[in-house]
């Protein structure tokens, strides 16, 4: 029996999809299946010429072309003369914020997965506050209040940043629920930062483990990962980052605070992915992952800030804390070693993966239950029979593009909004059939927990949820 | 065509296995082929019921008991009742100096591959001074002192801590030949040192990275490597440690230096395990290492002193740089992220590897030629060819241990070595042929190259091979 997608609604005019790499590849199905559009209109830019054979093989137009500063209007330009469709962006090294002006100016919807910069941006400069995620986003964050309103604009709207944004909200009101607390959903920011501070949050981790494995061990000189490498590796070397908390009583040797913008959040003289945090899972329970710089670190504690700029009311602690698959744990161990990066990049495929699930989820903490991990944990297995050509990482950040690209497309007024902004219920309601089991597991753990009885740590036992605490010795 | 193995000598009375783990069981083939013995008189002492089978497919006597302070003198004492014989002891949790004591009243020659203690020493004590491999060596040290000459016990005679310091020696007489120097291999203590000090040697790394693997991913919970999860968990969670050298500008931190003994190796406040040095081999080139303490990294500084105690006028410097196979980095990675040691633990076998080597040998650095690795590179599927029951990793060690057994019968009244004290020519050539490829390899790379640019590091330019330098950010 054939199954019945949903249509969410019809897309008029082209649809633009630039970057075809794993995220890429993998929305174009669902696209397909959940628009109505004019398919004779829909394009892919995608400079590398090893995706040009499937993109013909399926009949989908093909500028193969990169996008750079100085092409980016022309070719962009051209393709939406009309003023209207959808810009999908999914590509590395091309400003978000460039492409979400224009197309703002072009009357263009326009959705993006991460707040990205031109080529060069993350290895050309040496000053590490100029790399921060807190200065891209500010720049987007700028741009929105210098142009409110307007064209949709949908910025960083995959699983992270993205869906997770969608989960605070989700676990805030389990929390609320399971803490006898009788709430209906906020309806403003300023409601929703106060549901989070009354109920006790002091911070949330992006908890994920991805546990999706092949049969091949891992070879040398080979980055393996289960989406971009590329943007992992990018991400990976910029400073460790992370919204700071209210109730944080101690502050990192090597931390940097922000003098201008939200002010939310503080960077660390550090890259991420050699920075290590104590975090907790469903699957492995206590485990640790890299403090990677996201932009959800610094747009979730900005979106939940009572009050405002550098001495708020009340504001969360909030930071990545991830776990990538073995192969990719293994990958930044030979890259740190080397001082250099693998010239070789494997991103898994569904086909190749044998075992293994992406366990993503938010991680409240500190509050009177201590702490509720809300998330997805889809495997490769059960990712492969809802949708082609990704696998189960793949998935969560395709399925949120989607989502996005609905609620786009139902608020198409709306201005730059992050998914902090976006109805989190109609989001996820889109989404939902994407993410396997999508589950609230509260845990007793705290980052006190299963500390070396052998060796000093510099810890506070005062509070367990300290980030003191939280960062690995 | 049947291979014609070398007979090294007759074992007059018994010969005593303790332990018939990986390295015992590898070991006992080796024996079997290399020395004339009384078969019946062979005894395999072994706790555990799971090796009963093999032991008694192959009619070999089993002892199952477990060695403890209370019943060693009984147990050993019966079945060395004639005061002759070899004992052979490979196992954990058993006190290698009291073993060796008690062989030695006996008149029966002793051979092991660590200096262990007995159970729960490694973690039943806070004290950290006391769980170095330091203390562990000086009670040897001590003892030989107190009961010089007398019966040959071999101490630390596997291929790290063993091998290796044949290795140093080979790799100086051939930094020797190579910068043009007319040497004969000394034949002092004396000698070999100044030789070390005139070639300009900085230090040593032990520089090991094993690239065996196998087809399955690591399962989670698993402890996973190729030779005792016990002892590498035991050895990786005591501080980490290193022969201090005489060039050494800067200390780290949180160190510690001896006041008793030797006094050439200091501790750190941190567990080997989970400490990262730069480091190089042949095949990765420039890598992480663990600075995991060993044996050989106090013998090696100290056998090379020219001066003595804590201010000599040449030291090296000295530690183990080390690179498990991956499964054992991943393994590493979820024991410290979990705060708790994995139940399941799992020793690679020969049949189950599909790739890779074990690059186990020394880095002389800091002399004119910059560095020179000397070392075995062994790979499991020759490995396999040479010699039953043991992965590549295996090999190196039962092979060492062959050697240092042969030496033993040919030098019997040598009292307590250790194998930097022992004919190096000699043991080597009985072990060569087991090792794979022995090569010498030099290279450029210092410990200086391929530092972070976009972050700071406690570097000093000044001289690339300090251990500031070499101890990773
Ligand atoms: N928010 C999230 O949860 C999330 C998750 C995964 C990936 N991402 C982001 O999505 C993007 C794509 O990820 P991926 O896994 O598909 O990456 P990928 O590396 O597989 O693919 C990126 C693609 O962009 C193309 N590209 C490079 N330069 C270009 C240019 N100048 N113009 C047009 N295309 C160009 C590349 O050829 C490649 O095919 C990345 O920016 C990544 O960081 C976000
Ligand atoms: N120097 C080297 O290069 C080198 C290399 C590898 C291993 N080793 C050492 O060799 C020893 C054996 O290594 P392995 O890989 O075979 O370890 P393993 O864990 O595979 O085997 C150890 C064996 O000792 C037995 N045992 C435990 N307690 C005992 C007791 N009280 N009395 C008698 N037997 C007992 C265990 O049952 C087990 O079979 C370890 O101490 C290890 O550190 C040295």
């Amino acid at each position: 029996m054939a199954q019945e997608y949903p249509i969410y609604g019809r897309i008029d005019g082209p649809v633009v999809i630039i970057g075809f790499g794993s995220i890429g590849k993998g929305t174009l199905p669902l696209i397909e299946r959940h628009f109505d559009f004019d398919a004779s209109k829909l394009t892919v830019i995608e400079p590398d010429a090893a995706k040009a054979t499937f993109l013909r093989q399926h009949k989908i137009n093909h500028l193969q072309v990169s996008l750079t500063p100085d092409n980016y209007k022309e070719v962009l330009g051209g393709l939406f003369s009309e003023g209207k469709g959808f810009c999908v962006n999914l590509s590395v090294d091309t400003s978000s914020l460039e492409l979400m002006t224009f197309m703002r100016e072009l009357g263009v919807l326009y959705i993006d997965t991460v707040v990205e910069p031109w080529a060069g941006y993350y290895f050309g400069t040496t000053d590490n506050a100029a790399r921060t995620n807190y200065a891209l986003r500010q720049a987007v964050r700028d741009e929105k209040a210098r142009n409110p309103g307007g064209t949709t604009a949908v910025s960083c709207c995959g699983a992270n940043p993205g869906m997770v944004s969608w989960f605070v909200k989700e676990a805030l009101l389990t929390l609320a629920r399971d803490t006898g607390r009788d709430v209906e959903a906020p309806a403003s920011r300023g409601d929703w930062a106060r549901l989070m501070q009354s109920l006790g949050v002091k911070g949330v981790h992006i908890a994920e483990r991805d546990t999706q494995a092949r049969r091949v061990p891992r070879a040398r000189g080979t980055f393996v990962n289960t989406w971009s490498v590329e943007g992992f590796i990018a991400e990976g070397f910029q400073p460790a980052e992370l919204g700071w908390g209210t109730h944080e009583t101690w502050f990192p040797e090597n931390g940097h605070r922000q003098d201008s913008g939200c002010q939310a959040a503080i960077w660390l003289e550090r890259p991420g992915a050699i920075t290590r945090v104590h975090t907790w899972c469903p699957t492995p329970g206590p485990q640790f992952g890299f403090l990677v710089t996201h932009n959800e670190a610094i747009s979730i504690s900005d979106y939940y800030t009572v009050g405002a700029g550098a001495d708020p009311e009340y504001r969360p602690t909030c930071h990545y804390a991830y776990h990538p698959c073995d192969d990719a744990v293994l990958s930044l161990h030979e890259l740190f070693g080397s001082g250099q990066q693998q010239e070789r990049h494997h991103i898994l495929t569904e086909d190749e993966i044998i075992e293994g699930i992406d366990e993503l989820g938010v991680l409240l903490y500190g509050h009177e239950k201590n702490a509720l991990w809300f998330g997805s944990r889809l495997s490769n297995e059960e990712g492969r029979d809802l949708a082609p050509y990704q696998n189960a990482t793949g998935l969560q950040v395709t399925s949120a593009v989607l989502a996005g690209m609905v609620w786009a497309l139902e608020n198409p007024k709306a201005g730059i909004v992050e998914t902090d902004e976006m109805d989190h219920a109609r989001c996820l309601e889109v989404q939902r059939p994407y993410l396997g089991p999508v589950e609230a597991h509260y845990t007793d753990w705290t980052p006190l927990q299963d500390r070396w009885v052998q060796f000093p740590e510099d810890i506070d036992e005062s509070d367990p949820w300290l980030f003191r605490n939280v960062l690995a010795s």
